[in-house]
């Protein structure tokens, strides 16, 4: 049998920690070796619970531990990019969570360390790919069951009980603005499912319900309408005040018959019959809804290093997401259409 | 232009007024004559509202208006028998609500009269005939979309706000029970669907909520299971206290693919999604439910009298329906499994 | 009783037929009294079934019948605009169907001629606003149960079973372009939830299963984006190539929840379950979708003739659809964002 | 860290492989050491793929390895019971698939055995209980979202396409037949949901699509209604031929509400619109529905035995689960209705 793929974990948030329950107990023929926070209290803790032999508060001394395979990056946005290099230039197979950075040049910066190492693994986790819904429309449309794209709309709405959280967080971080931190996932599947990169994109939104959206520039709900290089269309729906719940939806228009997924994001398989009606519950979150998709990016990231060869998400998908998600944020903020190859890449919006 | 047939309505209650106003104002080649009903203050004010030139408060009276084509009888159930006699005796065609009777000796006695006038158009209220999904889903059976029919399910559930309407009247009243009353319309759509009649059956139930049921014999809430004669199965749902609303759906499995018909009983295409989730409201009644099976069930008895044919619905449907109902009745009652053919003929369970 | 209304209808197609049965048969104090088409055969035809005292070839001579109360508009496009100001000048009561012009500029005359004669009925075919799923949406909003609207998403697709007869009328006609045929019913609905005008749209598209629609310049598949003068965002989606059939779909999103109209477009209350899975079919097409709102928005249109107001919907809703319906247009074939107020005015886009 | 709990799993068929897989690799705190299997080349392939160090053709040798904590038995139902009971002997943990054994007498064998053994932990795999929907509705229920459970529906359908291999199977092995086979794990969610023992019950059914059922004295699909001992009601159907797929359904109605579970047996959140209309997709096998149910099971049973607890679902569910699949069997071959506690123990139906 194969010896066991050796991994350790930066970043032990609420999606740190799922990754590393899924290493340490979900994934086979893989080992959470060593886990990396600056919160000391979730070090001594998540130890023992998973029983990892090494533990770091500094993530240059985890780099320096040679009986590792591989690094997982789960830590803040802010230090992708840094961590990312950082980990490859050591020799390391690197998982990061999105995005590559919070800049567009930091996620070009990635793509050039990321290119100059090819015989390490990189993978970015844009984990819906691996979302089985999700898959089986890449093969249907692959299968040709809907003849050619022509049209997709994705929506990502958060859910509204997480804005306050979120609005003192963005009050006090670049988050990087609603387009770039919600539809990052959205702007991947529509790239993956037309086959085209996007040309044009026009952005608009406000603060509707909390003005404060106003005050940080930001918008709480969002729409993005974009021209594709190949004339397809795409239509972008974002928020922070869905009152429902965690709602991501997406719907292919092709030229004989179209795909919806997750139109009515229903958390499990039971409807309520009750004095307000026909009532089905919706999902919570992200770790509730992609809960499978997260389990099996890992395998694949553990496959992959198992069998010497790279994901199908490139570091290249990183970076033109990004780069459209930035154009989404300057159309939004100059109230102008915009052409995707012309975004300037400022640092600050 | 063909002359338009002239209908004199008797009963003006719920139910009633539905039809006289479909008489009055959407069913072509018809014209409301006459209006005939105990309740004076009705009379006077439906005369004037639909035009009606002929009123009366004596059913006998009205019958003797010979300007008179058809009779439409939505009077309480207990005048049935009695009125669509009459009425055939009296040389009109006849439309009846159902039941044919409260007793199966009393829908006997209709059939026999039917029978003696078969120049005579005689229709019987079972719309749901009519309706375009049912009647929909009559075509692809034939058409043998999903093979044979093998188990017929059959829900009829009216919404929890009508039960203590309905325990003020089955106090003072004979209801027929639960399954006469409530299922009869499933039963006989059982009949027409698996093409065959009842042998068997078991019917259990009781006061769940409410346990006045109990004190009068009936169940609130009961389910009779049925062995047709071509083996195949029937399962029939009714009750008195549905939480979510009028509540009718129909399922036919066959040995080839099954067909469900009203699974949730949406009223409209919305559904509402706030902090309960995905909210679809459910429809409110039978009037709400079954407008359009109402409307076109008259149009095919004006159609019927127009051509000189009878409809598909014959009196021994109604018949044989109502002998069902009653096995389920006594079988309720005596804990038995009951042959259909033998089910005793008493008058008052 | 009150005297009925006398209607004359001109345009007897697929449409006009619809209107001229519900005024036959099923309006309550209406009378069909006059019908007028230049294809004589129908004109016989329907005298005779529909029981009509009077037919014509020529519209200028059923204006001139003063038995008549009031004018049903449902001839082509083209003839709105001259029809609708004729038969107001002649004194009539005046239902039309959209549009009220091919171009803006007739839109405006017409509502000039509305408003020179405010005490005749006008009425605009936007019946989706008497459509029950549609109407309650609304009361859903003004009863605040999503908060303030903040996006309106519209899609408005014919089955790909007609793209063919489309292509050849559009061909050989001016057929107003995607948006403005097929849109303006949601730009109507768009401005009617959101209540609020647009401000700028951009609009893209093309001709994906049939290069035909680039020939003439025109899209088979588009979409809109909109920003309303309160900031807030409509999404409009067009197209003649939906594989499932008739596709109208709206949602609502607010600040504290959304509604959603025709999700899945099922035509009845059947699921058939076979070896495809869980299978609902759709919508054939308008005139069995909007049945129900093709029937009461003409009683209302006689219930405001016989109490002497004017219908909700009013000529400025056509005028300012069709403004944001040329915008659309513009924006498409320019390529540009369009600020609505300065949409050019030119007869042929 | 606690010592990881070591087990080893008799029978590798289909399920057996899954739980092996679990064990291997899903269950935190586990230890897949031993497989046993009487094919040989099962064996060999799955030692070296999961890295397990014991591996067995014989059930008594792998009873002597005293390095195990644990049995799993995964073999055919008609070893359980003897398997059962030689492991509790031997002093293991036992985790059993249902059945307890392929007779009454032999269940009601574990059962005296599981009692002379409280210190170990028995655990029989009714996974249901641990899906997350059906966990859900019992939560709701037990909180009282319906009220009182006066009605419970059940559905248990196989897939079409494995009916064939089911009558290879049967006509030559006793497979207890449609109820005890099929129904058993609703028959215990019906007493759990319900509260309550089964008193009477009536079953029908037969061979529809293919007479050879009649021939094996089985039902292809068959129908059962229940009168519990608190007067509640329960309907349950089964079948083999379910042209769509894999169905369980579950609904209890409540004096205040009902829960559906999995009403439409959607595999994913895909619905495809297409000319057949609107189309999900459905179910293919347990395996695929119940996933979730199959790990969490097992993690159950992990904690268990860590823990020093019994699990909720105690042996004696499955004596009564039994014993009412008996009573249906009894009843479906004798065409009478049958009393549960009076069901004869023949061993052969």
């Amino acid at each position: 049998m194969a010896k066991k793929v050796k991994v350790g974990i930066v970043g032990l948030g609420r999606l740190g920690r799922q990754h590393a329950e899924n290493l340490a107990s979900r994934v086979p023929n893989c080992e959470l070796s060593a886990i990396c926070s600056v919160v000391e209290d979730e070090i001594s803790a998540f130890k023992e619970k998973w029983d990892v032999p090494f533990s770091y508060t500094n993530y240059d001394e985890m780099l320096r531990n040679k009986d590792l395979d591989a690094i997982f990056i789960a830590s803040p946005s802010g230090f992708h990019c840094d961590q990312i290099i950082k980990a490859l230039d050591a020799g390391f197979h690197v998982f990061s969570e999105k995005p590559l950075g919070l800049y567009l040049e930091e996620a070009e910066q990635v793509m050039a360390a990321v290119e100059s190492h090819p015989d390490q693994v990189f993978m970015l986790g844009f984990m819906r790919r691996y979302d089985r819904s999700y898959a089986d429309a890449k093969r249907k449309i692959v299968n040709g069951d809907i003849g050619e794209p022509i049209l997709i709309r994705c929506y990502g709405l958060d859910p509204a009980s997480q804005m306050d959280n979120f609005l003192a967080f963005a009050k006090a971080n670049y988050s990087g603005g609603l387009f770039l931190d919600m539809s990052i996932h959205d702007l991947d599947l529509a790239r993956w499912y037309m086959g085209s990169e996007a040309q044009e994109v026009w952005a608009i939104g406000g603060g509707y319900a909390r003005q404060e959206f106003d005050e940080i520039k930001d918008a709480e709900t969002g729409a993005a309408m974009v021209r594709f290089e190949n004339n397809t269309m795409g239509i972008f729906v974002a928020g922070r005040n869905s009152a429902h719940g965690y709602h991501i939806e997406t719907e292919i228009i092709g030229t004989k018959g179209s795909i919806r997924i997750g139109t009515v994001p229903e958390r499990n398989q039971i409807v309520l019959f009750n004095e307000n009606g026909a009532v089905k519950k919706c999902y919570d979150g992200f770790l509730e809804r992609f809960e499978q998709a997260y389990l099996s990016e890992t395998e694949e990231f553990i496959h992959c290093i198992m069998e010497g060869r790279q994901p199908e998400v490139t570091v290249r998908d990183g970076v033109e997401s990004t780069r459209l998600g930035y154009a989404c944020k300057q159309s939004f903020e100059t109230r102008q259409l915009v052409k995707v190859r012309e975004a300037s890449l400022v640092k600050n919006g």
